[in-house]
C-alpha cells in the first residue's frame, strides 16, 4: 500500500491497510476548474510526489497525527482531471514554475508522467466569451464531463473544486433570488446569465458532486443556485482560501482580543506577482478578493480594518508578500504597533490545502453530509455556514468535526452516495 | 457600587451590585515585591484610575465578557501594598513615567493621592548587601510586614507577587533540595543562602498567602522551597510575565503548526530601555530571561529557535522594540518567512496582567485552590503546572478554570483561607 | 544678541555678531499660506523655541557647521505671520498638537505669547467658495496683507511660503498659457479661473517677494503665472517638501544605483492621520501627491516604481507611517529585497524645513536672484530648477550655492530688493 | 574582442578594440586566496559569464558608464588562479550553491570548463596547522606560487585578494612593531608568528604583487608587515568587503547627518547561513567582523551604533539577512524610526566588488601606484588610507580618482611593474 510519504515510513512493507483504517472512502476524484492554473499544477505536482514517494505532504493539514483516527482517502488514492479554458499543459506549467524558482526541478522531472495523465483528464471549460448553446446545455456539458470522470476512473466519488481566475462580484438580478426564473433564463442561448464560476457550480450540482469554492468569486453565492443545491443535497464548502496574510491576520487578532486590548487600525500591502497578480490588477476582479479577504478582520477586530490594496508587481513572480500595521490600544489609553512581513510562493501555501480540502470532502460525502459545512472554515477566507473567523477556534472546530464524521464513515461501512457499475 | 469604569457604565445607578455576583471574594491585598518598579507603579497607577472612573481596563483580561459570570473582586476591592529597596516614592516613578512619555499626565495627577495612599504601604523589603541578622529572621519581618498590612486594612486575603528586578540563576547547592538543611542554613547569620525573590517567596509562604511570580527570578523554583509551599498548602502562578514578545510568539506558532507548516528557525532581537534594559545588560540576570523567553518557543517550534540576544538601547526609554525572522518549510520544500516587529510600553502590558492575577488568584484562594495553578500559564513564558505553551489553548483553559473555580466558590459561599477580625 | 540655542552657546554673552558674520541679510518676514495648520503650527513653536533657547535647532539643515560661515538671518530675525481660512488659533492648534503627543508640553507653555504674537499677524485667507470680488481683487487684498506686514514689522524682506492644504490637479485651460487671457480673467468676479494655491503665488508676485511652495498643489505650474513671477524677478523654490518616505528613497536609490545594481520594482504603503491624513483620503487632492512623491523615484530608478497608496488611518494622529518594499536584480540574475519601515511625526520633520526655506530665500532675495533655484531642490520632491533627484547631490549643490550666494551678498553689502522705509 | 556582454553589444564584430581604449593595462590575473571559498567561486562563475556573453555585469562598479573613459582591463582579460586549502573543487563548490538556489544551473552548466580550469590553477594554501617548514619557507613558496602563474600565463601583473576565512584579531607581540625582529621569527620553524592571512599578505609583498585584502582578518593591519609593504612598494586596498548591511547605513547615515537629524542609537541584527555563517558563529572569528562592521558607523552617526550580534540560522542557506532599527531626534526633541530589513545572497554582493577590485587594482598597478589606496574606500567596511565612511563621498572620490589614474596611465603608455619575458 502506498501511503503518504512524510508520515507511513514507519509502516513494513506490505503493512495491511485495513487494519489500520477501518473502513474505506474509496477512489476520489478531484475535478478542478482551472486545472492547469497555477494552484491546480502545484496540487497535481504535490499529489504526484507525495503519492510516489517523492516528498513528504508538509502543509498539508490532514497530514497531521491528529487527524490519524480519521478514515480519510490516501493521497494515492486521489486521481486529478478538470476544467480550464487555456491550452498550455500542466507539464508546461510546471516547467514555468520551476523556472520562477518556485517547484524543484527534480519534483517536476520525477512526476512529469503523472502530469501528463492528469492534463489528457482536462477537459475545456466554459469560456464566457463562446457564444452559440444556452449555458443550460453548456453546463449540461460540463456535468457530463464530470460524470465521464468518474465512470472512466472507477472513481466512489468526485469532489468538484474552483481554482480558476477570480471574477468580479455580480450585480443582483430577480433570476437570482428564484431557482425558477434561473432555470429559465439558463436555456435561452441568448443570455449569459451566470458568471462562469456560478455555471460550473452548477454543474457540479448537476452532477450531484460535492463542490469547494477556493476562490472569491460568485459561484455558489448565488440564493438561486444555494437553493437548487440544497435541494440536489450536495455538501459544499468556501469560500476563498485562507493562505496567507488572512490566514496569519485570523491567528494574531483573536490574541489581542484575548488579551483584552482593542485594535484601532489594522493596514496593510500586498504586492502580488504570477498569474493571479495579473488578474487581481483589473480593479473590478480584485474588488471580490478585497471584500472576501477583510471580512474576517471586520469581525475580528471589529471595524477597524482599513481597505486593503493589492500591487501587481511583476517581478516577484510566484511571490506574494504582505505586510500589515496594526495599530493597538492597551492599558491607560497606550499605544502598541505590531508589524508583519509575510513572503511566501502564493501556490505553495494554497496546493496542500487543495489536497486536504478533496479528502475531506470526499468523507463529508462518504458520510453523507449535505449543505455547506462550517467546520471547514479553517480553510477559508470567508466561512460558508460560519461565523467563526478565530483560527484556533477553526482548528478545533475541523478537528472534532472529522473524528465525528470519520466515526460516522466508519459505523456505516463505505457509503457511497455517487454511483455502482 | 463602584465597578470598573470600562465595562458597567449600561448598570443604572444604584444598582444592586450582590444580585450580580452571587457571592464574595472579599477585600484582597496585592503585596508587591518590587512595589516602585515600573511595573508596579503603573499597575497602582490603573487600578486607581479604573477604580476612580477614570479609565476603563482595557488590557485586562479579566474585564472581558467571558468573565462576567465569575465572582472576582472589584478592581474597587483591590488594596495595593508591597516591599521595596528603593526609596524614590510611588508618585515620582509616576511622574518620570509621565515624563518619558508612557504615562499620561492626566491620569497621574488625578490619581497622585492613591499613589501617595499605596506607597505609605510599602516597607523595606530584602536588600541582599545587608547584613547583620539571619535570613530567617528576616524572611520572619517581611511575612510580618505581610500579615500587618492583611490586618490594619481588614483584607480577607492578600496575594503576594514578585514584580522585583530580574535576578541571575543560582548554582544548585544541597540546601536547595532539602528543606530541613535549608531551614537550618537560613537560621545562619553568616550565611545568605537564597537569593532575595526566594527569600520573597518563603515570606509569602510563612504568610500563608497565595504567591505569584511574574518574573524569571529563581524564587519559588528551589525545590526545597516548592516543598515548603505544598506543606503550607498555598496556591501559586509563574513563572515571567508572557508580555511581548513572547506571547507573539504562542500565538503564532501554534498557527503555523496547525497548518502542517514545519518551523526551521525562529530568531530575534530585543531592544530595550528603561529600568529593565539596565539591568538585563547584566550578562549573568539576562541569562535567566533568555532561557524562559526560550523555552515556550523550544515546545512550540520543536528546537527551531535561534539563541535571543537583549540589547539596552537606552534612548528607546520605557519603550521596548522586538523583531523576530521565522522562516518556515511548507510544501514541497518551498520556504516561507514571516517578520514581526512589535513595539510597546513594557510595562503597559504587564501591569494589567498584575491586577488579572489579583483577581484569580484571590478566587483561587476563596476556592480552597492550592500548589502551582497550570490554568494561569496563559500569563507567563514559563507556566508552573503546566506544559501548555499555546495561547489559544491557555486561553480555553484559563477560562474554563475561572469559571469552575468561580461555581466552587459560590457554591461554597465566600471562602476564607486567611483569618477573621 | 540671541543665537540659535544649540550652537552658539559657547558665544559669550554681549558677543559682536558682526565680527562673526560679515553682511546682514536683515530682518526677515516669513508669510505662510496655510499659517494655522500643522506644518505652520510647528514651524512656529519651534522658531519660537529655539530663539528663545528652548530647544536647539536639531533637524535644521542650516544650522550645521557647514553653513556657519554663511551670512543667513538668525532665527531670532525671523517673523511669522500668514493667511489662513481657519479661525483656530495657533495657541489652540499647538494644544491639540500637545494632546497628540506631538509637541512636548513645556514648549509650548513656555512660547505661548509669541504663538499668540504669530496668530494676531494672521489674515483671512482666498476661501474658494466665498464669491463676490473678482479673484484679482483678492489678489491684490492678499498681496496688500503681505506689504502691511512688511511695513508694520520693518521688515527687509519676507518669504511667502505655501503649507496649506494640498489640492488636486487642474486640468489645463487656455488661460493657464497666456498670462494676457489669465490677467483678463480674473478680474472677471464670475469666474474663479485660479485654484486657491495659484492666487496666493500670483498675490506674492505682486507683493515682489521670494515665493517657496511646499505642497504639491498646482500653485505656481501655471505656465502663464511663471511667466509673471518671471517679469517680476521674484526667486522662487519648490515644489513639496521632501521629509520622509520620499526623502529616504532618493537617499538609498542612488546607492542602489552606484553599486550598479538594477532596481526592479519599489513598492510601498503610506499611512496617514492628521490634518493631511483626512485632506489626503480625497483621491482627488492624493492625485498630485502621489504624482510628486513618485517622480523622483521614477527618475532615480528609471521606471520601476509601483503606484502609492496613501491611507488614511486616523489613530496614528500626526504620525506618519511608510512601509516600501524594494526588489532588486544583482549579479548573475539574484535578487536582493530591502524593506524600510519609516515612522515620525510628519510636522517635525517638515517644520525645521520651513525655517531652513526661510533663511535661504531670504539669502538668495539678498544677492538679488530670481527666477526658480534649483540647488534647493534638496527640500523637495519634484525640484523647480533641477533634474537632480539623487540626495547626496542634492546636499552638495545646497551647500555650494549657499557659499557662493552668501559670497556674493557679503561682497554687496546687504542687498534689499524689497523696501527701505 | 570579447567585452562585457552587459555592456558591448552595440559593438559591431572585428571593432578595433584599441580604438575604444587608447592604451591597454593588459593581462591581469586574479590571484585569490581562499579561491575555492563561496566568494571566490561566484566570482569565478561570473567573470567566465561575462565573459562569456552569458550574463551581463550586473553588480560590476565599473561596468557602469561612468568609467567608460577609464583604461579599465576587459572582464576577458582577467585570469583566475590562487590558494585554497580545500580540496573541494570550484566546480564541486558552484555545484553546491546551485543547489542552495544562489547560482543558476545554466550559467554554471555553461562555464564549467572555465571553472575547471580556473580549480587547475589553484595551489594549496597555509594550513596553519601544517608544520615542518619556518613561515618564511612557507611564504617564499607561496610567493613563487603567484610568480609562477605571472609567468605561465603571460600576464603583464598579478593582483593577490584575501578572500578566505575570516580570523580572529591577534594579541600584539614585539616582532609585529619591527620589521627586522618579524623577519627573524619568520625564519624559526619552530615559531608560527603570523596568522594565515597575515602571511599570505607577505607573499603579496615578495612576489611585489598588488594586494587586497576583502575579510576582517589580520592581514596586512601588522605594523611590520605594512612596513615591508611600503619598502616594496606595492598598492594595497582594504579591508572587509562592505556588501549589504554595512553599505545601507554608510548610506543612510550620511543622509540623516545632512538633515540635522541626530542619530541615537543604531540597533541591529545579523542572521546568516553558508560558509560564512559558521566560521562566525566561532565568537573569536566573530570579534574581527564585529568591529570592523561597527567602525564606519561609529563614525558616521557619532557613537550611538549599539554592539552587533551574529547568528548562525543553518537553514538560510547562503541568504544573508539583517534588520536595523534607528532611533533618531528630529526637530523639538521629537523621535523618528527607521527599520530595514535587508535579504540577499552574500556572496553575490561581494562577487561582482572582487572583479571591480581586479580591475581597479591592476590601473592602480599600470599608474605605478603604492601604499594603501584611499579611494577604493568604497568597497570597505574599514577603509585604509581613508577616514571617509559616507557612501555618496566615497562614490565621487572612487571615480575622481580613476579617471585621474587612468589618464596617467594612458599618458604614460602602458606601464608594467612585473616583468616582461
Ligand atoms: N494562495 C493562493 O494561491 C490563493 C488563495 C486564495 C484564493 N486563490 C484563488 O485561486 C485561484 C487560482 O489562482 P492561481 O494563482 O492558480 O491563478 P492562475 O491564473 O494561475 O490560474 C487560473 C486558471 O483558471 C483558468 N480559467 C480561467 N477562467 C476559466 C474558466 N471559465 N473555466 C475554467 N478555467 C478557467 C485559467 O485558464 C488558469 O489556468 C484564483 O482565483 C485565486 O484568487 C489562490
Ligand atoms: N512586560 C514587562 O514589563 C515584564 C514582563 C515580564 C517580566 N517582567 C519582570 O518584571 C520585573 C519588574 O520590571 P520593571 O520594569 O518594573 O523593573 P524596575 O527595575 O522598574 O523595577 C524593579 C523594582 O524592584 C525593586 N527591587 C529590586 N530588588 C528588590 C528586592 N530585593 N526587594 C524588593 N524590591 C526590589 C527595585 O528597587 C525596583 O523598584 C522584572 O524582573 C521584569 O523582568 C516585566
Ligand atoms: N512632512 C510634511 O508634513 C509635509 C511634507 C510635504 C508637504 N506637506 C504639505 O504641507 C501642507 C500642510 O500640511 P499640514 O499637515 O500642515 O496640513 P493641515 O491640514 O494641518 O494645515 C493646512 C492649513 O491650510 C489652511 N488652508 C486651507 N486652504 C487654505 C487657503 N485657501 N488659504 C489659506 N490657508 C488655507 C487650513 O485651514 C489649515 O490650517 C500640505 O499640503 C502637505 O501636503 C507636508
Ligand atoms: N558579502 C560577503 O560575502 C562578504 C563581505 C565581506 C567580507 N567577506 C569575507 O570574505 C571571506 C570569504 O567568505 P566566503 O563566504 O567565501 O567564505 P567561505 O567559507 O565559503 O570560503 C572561505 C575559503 O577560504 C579557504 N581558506 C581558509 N583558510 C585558508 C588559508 N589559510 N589559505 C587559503 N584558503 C583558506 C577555505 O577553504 C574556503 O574555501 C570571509 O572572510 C568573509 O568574511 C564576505
Ligand atoms: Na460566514
Ligand atoms: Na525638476
Amino acid at each position: 500500500m502506498v501511503t503518504s510519504a512524510g508520515r507511513s515510513t514507519e509502516n513494513a512493507p506490505g503493512a495491511d491497510a485495513s487494519a489500520e483504517k477501518p473502513t474505506r472512502v474509496g477512489r476520489v476524484g478531484l475535478w478542478l476548474i482551472g486545472a492547469r492554473g497555477s494552484v491546480a499544477t502545484t496540487a497535481a505536482t504535490g499529489l504526484a510526489a507525495i503519492s510516489g514517494g517523492f516528498a513528504p505532504a508538509t502543509g498539508c493539514v490532514t497530514d497531521q497525527r491528529v487527524f490519524d483516527a480519521v478514515p480519510l482517502p490516501e493521497f494515492s488514492e486521489l486521481v486529478i482531471g478538470g476544467h480550464d479554458i487555456s491550452d498550455v499543459s500542466l507539464a508546461k506549467r510546471a516547467e514555468y514554475l520551476v523556472g520562477a524558482g518556485m517547484l524543484p526541478l527534480h519534483l517536476m522531472e520525477a512526476v512529469r508522467g503523472d502530469l501528463d495523465e492528469a492534463d489528457a483528464r482536462v477537459r475545456p471549460g466554459y469560456h464566457p466569451e463562446s457564444g452559440g448553446s444556452s449555458q443550460a446545455a453548456v453546463a449540461r456539458r460540463l456535468a457530463r464531463d464530470i460524470e465521464d470522470f468518474t465512470r472512466e476512473h472507477r472513481l466512489d466519488r468526485v469532489v468538484v473544486m474552483d481554482v480558476s481566475s477570480t471574477e468580479a462580484p455580480v450585480a443582483p438580478r430577480p433570476e437570482f433570488d428564484d431557482p425558477e426564473l434561473l432555470l429559465a433564463a439558463l436555456e435561452d442561448p441568448a443570455q449569459a446569465t451566470l458568471p462562469p464560476s456560478s455555471l460550473g457550480a452548477y454543474a457540479a450540482i448537476l452532477a450531484g458532486a460535492p463542490y469547494v469554492c477556493f476562490t472569491p468569486s460568485p459561484a455558489l453565492t448565488i440564493p438561486a443556485l444555494r437553493e437548487l443545491a440544497r435541494q440536489r443535497g450536495i455538501p459544499t464548502a468556501g469560500q476563498d482560501g485562507k493562505t496567507g496574510q488572512t490566514w496569519l491576520r485570523s491567528v494574531i487578532a483573536p490574541g489581542l482580543a484575548a488579551r483584552g486590548l482593542r485594535v484601532l487600525s489594522w493596514a496593510g500591502a500586498n504586492l502580488l506577482g504570477g498569474g493571479d497578480g495579473a488578474t487581481l490588477s483589473d480593479p473590478d476582479a480584485v474588488s471580490g478578493k478585497l471584500l472576501s479577504k477583510n471580512r474576517g478582520l471586520e469581525s475580528l477586530a471589529s471595524g477597524a480594518a482599513t481597505p486593503l490594496h493589492i500591487d501587481n508587481v511583476p517581478d516577484l513572480g510566484e511571490t506574494k508578500v504582505a505586510w500589515d500595521h496594526i495599530n493597538v490600544e492597551g492599558f491607560l489609553g497606550s499605544r502598541l504597533t505590531l508589524q508583519t512581513t509575510w513572503s511566501a510562493f502564493d501556490s505553495m501555501l494554497a496546493a496542500p490545502m487543495i489536497l486536504d480540502l478533496a479528502r475531506l470532502m470526499a468523507l463529508a460525502d462518504a458520510a453523507g453530509a449535505s449543505g455547506p459545512i462550517g467546520e471547514l472554515g479553517f480553510f477559508f477566507k470567508d466561512p460558508w455556514g460560519s461565523d467563526e473567523f478565530a483560527f484556533a477556534e477553526q482548528s478545533q472546530q475541523l478537528a472534532a468535526w472529522a473524528h465525528a464524521t470519520g466515526e460516522r464513515v466508519t459505523a456505516a461501512g463505505a457509503q457511497d452516495r455517487v454511483a455502482t457499475w
